[in-house]
């Protein structure tokens, strides 16, 4: 249930890959078709050693003294990464960090959509947030099932976390993204991201005190 | 600037450790006084041995048989990680996201107050947002002087982040939180943590395939 290997590649892997994909698209954008490990490594305060390892997760090979070609490690970096499946998802618990997830576009730019939200509160159920028909959690089950989704956001408060996660594996969500601070007790065979912003503070801090 | 090892704490330890924090807040809620890393591995999907090697970085220590003191590693986790030491911030890029961050009322019980927002739009700068101000971002540098604010949150759109976070270390800003999908450049000795919902994603999306 917690970051550890997933197919032999490493978390802080995966996290990289983004970041080096995020500067490519600009260099790409900036009409450029090369990019060295050195420079990408400078960039991001890696080595180049680290730089060229993470790309070849993804089948990315460079050449000597020429580097990476941008367009074909963006293709492969979105494929490694599984952009190009689509993947329809729905979310509980519409505040206001849950509106912000559902207006979040950069969600397809991954192949990711959140389709509807659903919440206990009949002020906000029947309408829309960014465009997205909020349900209330009662239609949970039906819609999930109907419409095969097997993707679930949780923007509960912690103590409704657990009774959510429970209903949405009732309703056939097999990959839960949980944005509630709350340990969640789900089966094995459940994917589960806990968003742990408690977690990225400390590790923030942890660096500034760091480099004082 | 990215994540790999911090004071030689491990950051999947980092990561863990308000996961076992969650836990034994409930478990103390429920007049529980002690906890075994057996029970807590159960219920993270963890070994114990792992439980406890996270939780001895801390300075907690469990007894044999009888366990974990749970008063006494709840105190030691908050310490450890900081979260007793008061710090504020302030935020960059109100909309959707950003509001959500300044109404997250969980940050307190981590030490971290977001004291302002700042926006370029003239349609939200004066007014306020989950009671905090939104000042025009020409303001930022005064007032992060002023009140000696080391910590800033990005959640401006990608194009805008560069230069936001260049007007933050300019401000004085030593801490940097970005939640804007973009490579920052910055000096080595400003700490940086890059939120990034498309590497949590791929990594749900990776234990999800490997699960099925």
């Amino acid at each position: 249930m917690v970051d550890e290997n997933i197919e032999k590649v490493s978390i802080p892997s995966l996290r990289r890959l983004p970041l080096y994909y995020h500067y490519m698209k600009i260099l790409k954008k900036r009409k450029v078709d090369y990019v060295s490990s050195t420079k990408i490594a400078e960039k991001m305060n890696l080595t180049p050693i680290q730089v060229r390892k993470d790309l070849s997760i993804t089948g990315v090979k460079g050449r000597a003294r020429v580097g990476f070609n941008i367009k074909d490690a963006l293709e492969k970096i979105e494929e490694f990464m599984g952009w190009k499946d689509k993947k329809d998802g729905i979310l509980v618990g519409c505040g206001d960090l849950g509106s912000a997830l559902l207006g979040y576009n950069n969600f397809k730019n991954y192949g990711f959509e959140i389709v509807a939200g659903f919440d206990v509160d009949e002020k906000i159920t029947g309408t829309e947030i960014h465009g997205k028909r909020i349900f209330p959690i009662d239609r949970m089950e039906n819609l999930c099932k109907r419409l095969h989704i097997k993707v679930g956001i949780i923007c509960v408060p912690s103590k409704s976390a657990q009774k959510v996660a429970e209903r949405m594996i009732d309703s056939g969500i097999e990959a839960i993204w949980n944005f509630a601070p709350a340990a969640l007790e789900i089966p094995n065979d459940i994917a589960l991201h806990q968003e742990d912003m408690a977690a990225s503070l400390t590790i923030l801090f942890k660096k500034h005190r760091k480099n004082r």
